[in-house]
């Protein structure tokens, strides 16, 4: 057995446009390293975080949190040291408190010899979501620990569904270095919505995994439309329209914000449309002064991966 | 070339629960006949209905219109009489209407050597819709049309997708023979909705589909949950929650109302399955003194079919 373990944890685009709250997919070259490792003390203790500034103290710490949850249910004496190593910037909107708690409890559960399933392991890591955002969500978590594309089809019982992932789909990524208020974010979003738009965002919804299951970009690419929160949502991310007008003239399948922002995600049928995705959208960016990362990835069908 | 064909136009079931608006499946053993030929006279005529009392003026009925509306985009001089032979009562909520609409267009677009594809006929027959119920809706049309399962992700632009049924999925159909009036019908509803609840029916939405395409017939079962119309319309059909409880507890995968009801259906995995479920519900309305019909159907993955 194990006693520790070096792994990647991907960052994840959640809502994909018309799924706000239940869609979520996983990147492949985006994400943080973790090393964790069972320890002969039984707490859960986090002794290196690099690449961001994160609380060491583990119930304060996404990844402590995520692990102490995962414990609590394997109800047995168990040590757990973390190192956290950050690439995914926090606030991104690419799912950075996801890759932690995700990672966490994954390698967690590989270290004890796979008590849980995956899907088991999603309740756990929403525990660090809720500390994160003081909602549980598990649109990214979901992904990150599945791979590939996620549904959450309800909450209540937990029901996550992971989805066909046509294999050339990429996904380009934009992620402008500004600060969105958690709290602006949810602000702008209102608590009812007329039956009319609703009804168009279950079709879209529909017709986006109809397109997953039938590879059929072009019909994934017409499906990613959000009439709800994205016309409210993207007024807080500068040149919002501007690039997702860019990003569809160069072949996109589809453009939308990347969980709450400020992060734009764009969906592409191969690589190459989604590397020119990418440089025209930095044209578009480079004008504005502001501070941002561009990434390119194909969609990892896997999750969570073992580095050694 | 035929100048005449006997055709089976089948009813329909729309919504499916959590698919308001969207979502709709083909009957296989419930349905009308009906006799469309070629004349000489460049006229929509219409000269016999059994069944139902309906108009026999081709610009009143709605397999007048529907066909009219073929012939317009078909803009050569074209003669066609039509005849009905009704089996689906008006105002059962499976589909009357659509059936004589699509039945119409089908059967003209088949005998002028089919210049429209099966989708194209689908904007000819929602305008039998539209004279019906002053509402140009598309899933009963479609499913009759398409056959199988049918989601109409958009209808500006009209983009109507036909999904993948599973082979063992079966249909009951109760129809309590009392008027629910659209009006009362329609007037229930509320145009603006929590958006809580339109993310539990985009999920719901996601897993049904997600269901049909990997036959997980659980998932589709736990799919078949509307949380916005039900509540509100099935005030409207008695003894609905004794029906759908009913239903449940002998197995069926799920029941809700059928299109704006007052029919009830409920989908099961099997023939024994969907039997049982009906002789139960039957049971249940015997103690009602009302009027009423029970079907079991296979889902008919062709649609409409020539008899002769």
């Amino acid at each position: 057995m194990n006693k520790s373990l070096r792994i990647f944890a991907p960052a994840t685009v959640a809502n994909l446009s018309c799924g706000f709250d239940v869609l979520g997919c996983c990147l492949d070259t985006v994400g943080d390293e973790m090393v964790v490792s069972l320890t002969p003390d039984p707490e859960v203790t986090i002794t290196k975080i690099e690449g961001a500034n994160l609380p060491l103290e583990s119930h304060k710490n996404v990844a402590g949190v995520a692990t102490k949850a995962l414990l609590k249910k394997y109800n047995k004496e168990v040590g757990v040291n973390i190192e956290i190593y950050k690439n995914i910037k926090a606030g991104s909107g690419i799912g950075s408190s996801a890759a932690s708690s995700a990672g966490a409890v994954w390698a967690v559960n590989r270290l004890l010899n796979s008590p849980f399933t995956n899907h088991e392991l999603i309740s756990f890591a929403m525990e660090g979501e809720k500390l994160a955002s003081g909602n549980a969500h598990a649109d990214n978590v979901a992904p990150a620990l599945l791979g590939g594309f996620t549904l959450v089809r309800s909450y209540e019982p937990l029901d996550v569904i992971k989805l066909h992932t046509p294999e050339d789909l990429m996904v380009t990524v934009i992620h402008p270095q500004i600060e969105v208020k958690t709290s602006d974010s949810r602000s702008v979003i209102k608590h009812r919505v007329s039956l009319k738009k609703a009804i168009q965002q279950w079709g879209n919804v529909g017709g986006f995994i109809a397109g997953l299951y039938t590879n059929n970009y072009q019909l994934i690419g017409r499906s990613l439309e959000d009439v709800i929160i994205e016309p409210l949502r993207s007024i807080l991310i500068p040149e919002f329209d501007a690039v997702k007008e860019t990003a569809l003239s160069k072949g996109a399948l589809g453009c939308g914000i990347s969980g709450s922002g400020p992060s734009i995600f764009a969906l592409s049928k191969g690589e190459k449309t989604a590397n020119l995705v990418a440089e025209a959208i930095r044209d578009v960016y480079s004008k504005t002064g502001l501070e941002f990362d561009i990434h390119v990835s194909k969609i990892n069908n896997q999750g969570i991966k073992i580095l050694s």
